[in-house]
């Protein structure tokens, strides 16, 4: 059963292309799921498929969601005033898990990068500038990665907002510079928010 | 999109089941999957689902088919006298890769283990014998693994096979007692299948 195109070859070679998953691993997980009763199969066949079918983007901050809007957009009572700015929707999930922030998102869908001819119009800023004239937000909260485009974002989102009246933060460097906010601690990314400083 | 039923949620459930990937992972995963083309995730799925519908068991070795029989049994070259029994057929996997077996396999699909009622009915022993009587085998190489209920079920199947004639050999020492032929490296097999010992 070695060759490239055995039904195992075939999962090991769909699953090595997920991350974190090498060549080894992805193997041995194709030989487990080749010993999985059919039907468990073909609920994660499903879950994967179905899933990513019925998900979309939040027509108004972003994120993901299975309506026009998401559940945090629907939710009336997270209109407080706040707007938290990430780069990713699963970074909204990362803030979430936090269960400390009442506000609502802003997902950018990328962060300035020059390098890699990313500009302020191949992310979601005219969408936020559009939405401060719209909504009632007193404060911004820019929560893009601390590296070093999040902070040029960060930067050049202030200068940006700022002259708007619109008060403009940044979470402050609890999180260690240079990591991911997906794999912060909700502890570290609850004194990030703490502290956040106006900009 | 924190709810337990949303799509990320119930992706992050079922991944979760896969052996070696705990729940952070899963939810990385998750949303990773949520950011892939559909493309591709429809290829993932079908792969998994597609790939688990296709397998059987060789009718012959017990190893995974698409066809009657596997394509080892299907090989006339690998009629050379010798069968190797193995545990699982992820075992046949492993041997494989060591490229250096010419002979046929035996999947027992499990190991005798009084304590967990697994007796020798419950495993292909009796397929095992019905082959040496009508294949023309030399010799029967026990390649189950070295750890208690793999040496017992070798022991086993040299007591039962021994008065028949055929050569019983039991691979050497040189994988790691206690470890799983399964994670073996191909040089360790090798060298376990040379210093193999006659019963």
């Amino acid at each position: 059963m070695a060759e490239a195109n055995d039904p195992i070859a075939r999962m090991a070679l769909q699953l090595s292309r997920l991350p974190g998953i090498g060549q080894k691993s992805a193997q041995r997980l194709a030989y487990y799921i080749a010993g999985m009763p059919l039907d468990q199969v073909k609920d994660l066949a499903a879950a994967l498929w179905q899933g990513r079918k019925a998900l979309r983007f939040c027509a108004r901050c972003g994120n993901y969601a299975q309506a026009e809007l998401c559940p945090i957009c629907q939710n009336e009572e997270r209109r407080n005033g706040q707007i938290c700015v990430v780069r990713d929707a699963r970074d909204v999930a990362a803030m979430e898990r936090m269960r400390d922030f009442k506000g609502l998102y802003h997902v950018l869908g990328g962060t300035l990068s020059p390098m890699n001819g990313v500009g302020p119009d191949d992310i979601r800023i005219k969408e936020l500038l559009a939405r401060l004239s719209t909504e009632d937000v007193q404060e911004v909260i820019l929560a893009t990665n601390p590296d070093i485009e999040g902070e040029a974002t960060a930067a050049y989102l202030a200068r940006l907002i700022k002259p708007l009246g619109v008060k403009v933060s940044r979470i402050s460097y609890g999180v260690p510079v240079g990591s991911d906010l997906e794999y912060t601690d909700e502890v570290t990314l609850a004194k990030a928010m703490e502290g956040r400083r106006e900009l």
